[in-house]
């Protein structure tokens, strides 16, 4: 059963593309390598987002992530790039990715990154009492 | 006391149709079949809603709920079939439909979908300090 | 000191009609009789409100929630009932009343009902970072 | 579906009787009356037990507790009565009864009342670290 | 180094007058006497403001709180009676104080009082994702 | 109904005195003066207890820890002196009184005293798995 | 890659059967039938064990779990069944089964079996401070 | 691998500055002298930011807040301050500064601090359900 | 008021020397210098101890830890020499110390250390239901 | 400042020899491959020991701990074989290691080994109140 980590991400059609819905993934397995020190990091990510034609496929996306075990990653850049990796694989109406990095130096850092569809409006928010 | 599962969502008339108020369900105990790889899964469902002319009735729901104990059903599909059957049964003004499926491969998976009669607006939110 | 469990809500005059404040309460001892099953049900409830002229008596308040113990009612039904009494007592500038019951049947229910006096607008809420 | 509280507490036998193993039983839907104001009070009961013969049987100790819903009952007095009820219809090997009040007068106050079978002794605890 | 309450709020004058930011301090320890019982009551208080020209100072505002431990003070008044005398004393842009007092008789109770100083408008919020 | 600080402590016969059991009385509201500043302290007191032939009467008990109110009391006399107040009205089997101090200058302080009955044994205790 | 439910719980040899180390899975996903009512029951599962020259391999465990989803079991019985079940299969030194049902009736109810090898003693517990 | 505080704040190229995206970055380990006591001072500082054309290099952050371990600084005027080197080290976008101040004198007080470049504004908050 | 760092632990005569009770204090606002990296380090301590003659002064405990605030220190090292200080100024019956480090390099680090007088007993715990 | 994973595990000379002490050690970063499907697993490990001659130096330590990114591991024999690595570089009178495993198919498992130096004896616990 074993598979080999690739930065290939799969997609399937959405199923219901006739309307906005929200699907939320939390990947909490991150680890690469650190560029100034050569050390592994961890981190733990956050995806939200909403699909249009096509849905990220989650195995693909666990071997996706998995394909930066090996590599050097700057905290920001990278969180930079896998958002727009998914974007470029799944073209979403809204995404949203967050990546919170394990303490280093007694610092905790967080980074979160969006990207909106041009001309996507989300609904307005019902915030029910 | 023995009841069955079934797919027929069962309502009564909402007893103060002359206010929007907000009724909250929260059902622990969903599981399904993986149509990918033939074994159980199991989620949380959260539903949140403004009724109209009918509420739905609980036990049914529950029942409703245990009907997909031998069905297979995707993350993304089922939340929305659920959905579309609570809509079609009550006709609430608004609906919002939260799946919290357990972690599969280290990955953690939520899906929300909501749906809003049509002319509905919510009463603007009265946020007390 | 003992007293009895009574339909009257009894008020004070508020101290500073002069502004609008909010005011909180909390009574997690409040149980009534299943009408279907002839079972004690269980909840909390919240209130939130705006006093106008009148406040309401916290004492009364407690023998009023007292006075469904031995009382057949709904979830929906009841809690639209006891915000159409504290409206009747207190006539308040805005208040929201949330029942939160007792898990039944592996069911969670909770019921939010608000009232608004007719042109009282809640000042825009000041949100400090 | 109607049902009456009773002070019945019904029990089944113990399918394994050649060994000693821990039931646990939350109950936290009680209340009676204070005896001193006349006013409702309310508690959480917890049951560990090992059975003997016998164990008790869940939908009868539902409609015990309820018995008490209109009867006046001390702390310290009633749950000393409800351990030696659960001794007399269960016999069991030992019983432990923890009953925590709700907060009166700003004071919290947990009784906590035991029963060991005459001669016997559990197995040593085994703590695996 | 003793030190004796008083109802004299001293304040500092605010070192960055310039920009509008926020001061928020807890103060677990309030007590003073029930009118109604003659006995203790007990709360914890928060403040939260935008200082205009002069900040509260700490210790004052400590010894300022331990002066109600001998009045009587019902929960309404009370807390709009220290919200007046901070806002007379520091003249703040914006100012919210909360009073979330300890249960009595099974009823929580928390008051919320607000200042705005005329004219002033607070930022629109930033809610960074 | 109105009532006064005392240092009597009044008592009731233990309704089972024939079984060693436990009563455990949470008392959060406690305040009294610093010997050395003059100034409030606040603790949180626990007691723990196996009566005798007399139970601590609730009400009495909070008025006697009420009596502390106006008086200077260092940390670890007066935990010692509380419990030795106790032993004194009910003459337990065993008792023990854990008082928790707010903190003062950084540090957290924690007291805890104990009094056993010449001659008594606590049951070995049983630990269910 | 479709599995089937199975009662074989297969193993694997205890790698280091020269010393006593403990084991603890965890299984939060069991359902099987309640025999009374003919619904669905939810359970969570604990084990902790001392392998001796066996242990129990997880795939194969958790299509043991499995294979309860369509079987009636009552919660005392089901637990001493598992429990046999572990023991025939990996004839551990010691092993403990814990079942915690979700709530039925405002009822919660946990069963905690163990079986201890002959002759076995588990070395003294070092605590360190 | 010794390093020194220091007042200077290193900064590195944002390398994503096409899009506003937030870095949050927690610093838990705060310490400088209280002027007015000469004592220890203790804090917990969050920067949330969003960069415009560099990013706060994380190691001279780290040495910047060390440089306060010997300074006196007021809670107030020091949040500002460190803002203040913030902004003019990194001309952000949008920062916000947190102050979370270790209690003193049973007080409990948070600063925050927010600066904004002239005409950025932030993109609507997207809010899914 | 201001008041200077030091290695004098005053004490103050026990109260209550006929008997043993428990005296715990924390003391979360430790920091001392990494003798390899120069930098500085955190720590929270705990001491739990039995006095005999003499108990610890806590304005004196906190400006001993002051006096580490410059000084370069070992995890292990400086906890075994606390515990000896606070031995050599009280003599106590019984002292543990408990030094809880903020993480370094990923690496969470505890120790705690202990102390006995020659010939001192602690009573058996009494341990209630 | 790159350092290399490796397996030799440093030390440095206990400080204090002359007393059992317990050292705690949290990694939360650990990462290798699983044999059977080669894909990545994650745990967390927590060490206590008491120190002989020797300390584990927790830089090497970090680096022992990457050095398994790369390898194939089962969870019981890794740990075990953690644990025997640590007995051979510091040869101490007592060590616990903890391995908590991160989720795979919806079962947790925790894996808990232990050495004791021949004729060590812990001192027996204090359990203070
Ligand atoms: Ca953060
Ligand atoms: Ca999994
Ligand atoms: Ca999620
Ligand atoms: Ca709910
Ligand atoms: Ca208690
Ligand atoms: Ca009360
Ligand atoms: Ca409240
Ligand atoms: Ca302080
Ligand atoms: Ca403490
Ligand atoms: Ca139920
Ligand atoms: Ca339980
Ligand atoms: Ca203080
Ligand atoms: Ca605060
Ligand atoms: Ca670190
Ligand atoms: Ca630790
Ligand atoms: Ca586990």
């Amino acid at each position: 059963m074993s598979t080999r980590p690739s930065k290939d991400l799969e997609t399937f059609p959405n199923p219901n593309p006739q309307r906005d819905y929200t699907i939320r993934i939390d990947l909490p397995e991150f680890t690469c390598i650190c560029p100034k020190t050569g050390q592994p990091d961890f981190a733990q990510f956050k995806i939200e987002y909403v699909a249009d034609a096509q849905c990220v496929e989650l195995k693909s996306l666990k071997l996706y992530m998995w394909s930066y075990r090996e590599e050097g990653a700057f905290h920001e850049a990278v969180t930079n790039k896998i958002l727009e990796d998914l974007v470029a694989a799944t073209d979403p109406r809204f995404i949203r990715l967050t990546g919170v990095w394990n303490v280093r130096g007694g610092v905790y850092t967080t980074v979160i990154v969006e990207h909106r569809k041009a001309g996507w409006q989300p609904a307005p928010k019902v915030e029910l009492p």
